[in-house]
């Protein structure tokens, strides 16, 4: 048994290892590459992905993963772990044929380009067709990947696996009912909070200068990582010891650097985590992106945005920039990057609103998927759900439907992850609050290394050895993913922040 | 026939796609990865390699390319070269075990991180051991690669295709002949030339923001490349639309970044300048590494250590660095940049004493390889050829045997193309010459487009399609490499620069 082990575990270090290498050539892509690279990255990523999938997906792995099933490893153990993660993924990667595999890499490859220029053009014609080519080789993949009743199913199930589109309805359906009153109950208030102050001219290189003091002190090991530029934010790894983030910054909008740059901290923070051990194997690295996306978001909203964080950090940051923010107060400041308003921009959205893009974003995939909705009527029903549930409607393309990189890059399914990431935050979170229950103080004082430790030890170090909901049960003991939590979080905030209820 | 071709392509493709992959790894390795991500890496490029290795030995590409071998393609066309250019690679490759090539690559990937440490430390015994290993890696590759009577011929001929030792030789004793006394002529004169004011304060992001003007002007198409900055100066490319460069910037020693950025970018331009329809194949690129050092050292020394291009330059030099330079006359400027001086660090070196470091590298190698040297007794050994060759002798390990990457990135028999570069870039720019009389004049007025213009058309549209020697041959008439142009030019210009026969 030993001996299949190490054939398996051996097999599977080339498939890690041309992933890893994919992820430098996607990272290159958007932060160095220049233009005239494109096409052939595109050749480059194709080969490398069709090779992956080819050395992954063969007969051997298929056996070798049958007969280790019953080979009696502990269920908590790397090799029982490494085993059931790649029983899962290997059967999703058999169901893909070969050809469409490397249609997919290439498309999507190619459309990122596609979309850069359409977005700087704010021009959603010229993205229109290779977006018709997109949605529909997902729905040649959600075919090849089966589902019961929902198409939405297959995707989604890549993303967040074994959740369904039904479980995520509920949760969202619990959210709309609270956040949308909410929303209008803060916009009849919104004379009340005035971020004004944050959207004066801060030199570029000192936003830049300063996001690194906290991302260094929230934990982020720049031995093993580093933070570049690039159009939209994003975190990959190579390695558990080579984690990259970048982000983006804006001369008169002082939220997008930082918050941007704690978001793909959290990210990056988890990257970090996984165990030395399971470096270079399938277990390294986040178990879905909802659970990436609650370490994300907790850091960005639940400590970044709080009053705690910034008691320590905002005598600080008004010394870089004493002529722009020597006179406000941090009370001020702090009601500030937490304005709730609706937008058009889901990445500089606030916390509340913020789930309100992912709803648009969840129904309208949902739609084109089984055909209700056609890619030439995408912006304007793009438009109207913005109308509808923010109550404004995008200027221009560029700040519509043609924001996010996601769809360019061939994922659909992946939207709804961020708001289940909100919603696991707060699971997680309370329960380190329970466990540590001086964190805001830590906060205030600088201080996140038990916050941070708490996170190591109950979810990032174990990669992805156990499922979100594995990881919910582990650590809070709650059956599954929740609402309640968020909600309690998000009313006690802003009632707070607003005056509501008085 | 035209179906066993169309495979051929396909299968090579492949190939082609993960070796640019893996030169992208390489690429991040020297520039961006943080130190943490270096044992990843080495995993990574070794997986790359082994496979690129796999995919290209395989029996069916043997098979193809030997009825390809008399499919009666024209010997000029771009199917008879694949076809050729594969031939020889595919002999190479075939006779290294996969097991060797895997070892190699791992191997020369921790090495480069050792070396960094050893030569950050000036500590040579931190190196010794893995380099005693690549030594025999060399060795063991050597013997597997077969030769006649001198086992150098078989390293050499991984860089400079064909070329013999025996050949290196004779060019290599007919330049020392020469080039050893007019060293000696010139040290009796050394005062004639002051190169002080190169060594100023000289703020390095100016050097850097003024090194892209003539890198522009020269013909570098920043759309399809760009430049950023590494510990030691290189070229790679990923497609014919990606070619990367580097450079490093010192405060108080000028020469170093613009002769750097010249160097590479006449490597750049050679990479760029592959006709369209060889991207992605293997005819894309150097033909070898001379003929790729005739083009860095064109440019960096023919064209932009001589007077005419700084008649040009100099005064918006003047403008960068007006306290530096400012009294300093263009006349002195072009004796400083053109200083004769023996020293240490062989990519610093002026014109005339490189050629004497790699006569110093050759021989040592050479006596590794054939045990007539134990690694241990390098260091020693190197410093007294220094001494012997330039009468100096390094302070430290640094500014010796480590100062070069190309050991710890395995690559042994490649010291000799620098010098063959610098013999066969006068045989071409003397046919230049000839077509294009005025030149020079050009060069006086920033004019570089005539000059790129005949490289594009003789040499660098051609990739790999004919052998250095074949270049020379056809654009020169001459039938081989032949030391007399470059010992001429060396001759004229140091004579009147330092008034020899005077």
């Amino acid at each position: 048994m030993n001996q299949k082990l190490q054939r398996l575990q051996s097999l599977l270090k080339d498939v890690t290892n041309l992933n890893n290498a994919s992820a430098l050539l996607g990272w290159d892509q958007q932060t160095y590459m220049p233009p005239g690279g494109a096409a052939a990255r595109a050749e480059q990523l194709a080969t490398l992905e069709k090779l992956a999938h080819q050395l992954f997906t063969t007969d051997e792995i298929g056996q070798l993963l049958a007969d280790l099933a019953d080979a009696g490893f502990e269920y908590d153990s790397d090799e029982a772990a490494l085993v059931r993660v790649a029983r899962r993924e290997y059967d999703l990667a058999r169901k893909l044929p070969p050809a469409l595999v490397e249609e997919m890499s290439r498309t999507f490859s190619l459309a990122q380009q596609i979309w850069q220029k359409a977005r700087a053009e704010k021009d959603f014609s010229q993205f229109q067709d290779i977006l018709a080519k997109i949605v529909d080789l997902n729905i040649q993949a959600a075919e090849a990947y089966g589902y019961d009743d929902n198409i939405y199913d297959a995707l989604l199930n890549q993303f967040e696996p074994g959740m369904k589109t039904a479980e995520v309805d509920a949760v969202f359906n619990q959210l709309k009912a609270e956040l949308v009153p909410l929303v209008q109950a803060i916009s009849a208030k919104k004379e009340t909070v005035d971020d004004s102050p944050l959207r004066q001219n801060f030199d570029e290189q000192a936003q830049w200068d300063f996001g690194l003091i906290p991302l260094r002190a929230i934990g982020f090991d720049f031995e093993r990582g580093r933070q570049d530029k690039s159009a939209h934010p994003f975190t990959t790894s190579f390695s558990v010891n080579d984690v990259r983030v970048t982000t983006r910054v804006y001369k008169d909008q002082f939220a997008t650097a930082i918050f941007g740059t704690l978001h793909e901290g959290g990210h990056a923070l988890y990257e970090q985590g996984s165990a030395a051990e399971l470096d270079g194997t399938m277990l390294a690295g986040g178990t879905s992106l909802g659970v990436h996306e609650s370490q994300s978001r907790l850091w960005e909203n639940v400590v970044g945005r709080s009053r705690a964080f910034w008691q320590f950090y905002y005598p600080r940051l008004q010394e870089f920039f004493p002529a722009q923010l020597g006179q406000v107060s941090l009370d001020d400041f702090y009601r500030a990057i937490n304005r709730v308003e609706p937008s058009f921009i889901r990445v500089e959205a606030d916390e509340v609103t913020y789930n309100l893009h992912i709803f648009l974003r969840f129904e309208l995939e949902q739609e084109l998927l089984t055909g209700r909705l056609a890619v030439a009527d995408l912006p304007a029903a793009w438009n109207a759900k913005m109308q509808s549930y923010l109550g404004v409607t995008p200027p221009d393309d560029s700040q519509g439907v043609l924001q996010d990189i996601h769809w360019s890059g061939g994922m659909m399914g992946y939207f709804p992850t961020y708001t289940l990431g909100n919603v696991m935050s707060l699971q997680f979170y309370n329960r380190a609050l329970a466990d540590i229950p001086d964190l805001p103080e830590q906060f205030a004082r600088g201080e996140f290394g038990a916050l941070l430790g708490w996170f190591r030890e109950h979810i990032h170090r174990h990669g992805r050895k156990y499922t979100a909901t594995e990881l919910i049960r582990r650590t809070t003991g709650d059956d599954g993913i929740k609402a309640g939590p968020y909600l309690a979080y998000i009313r006690q905030k802003y009632s707070d922040i607003y005056g509501l209820g008085e």
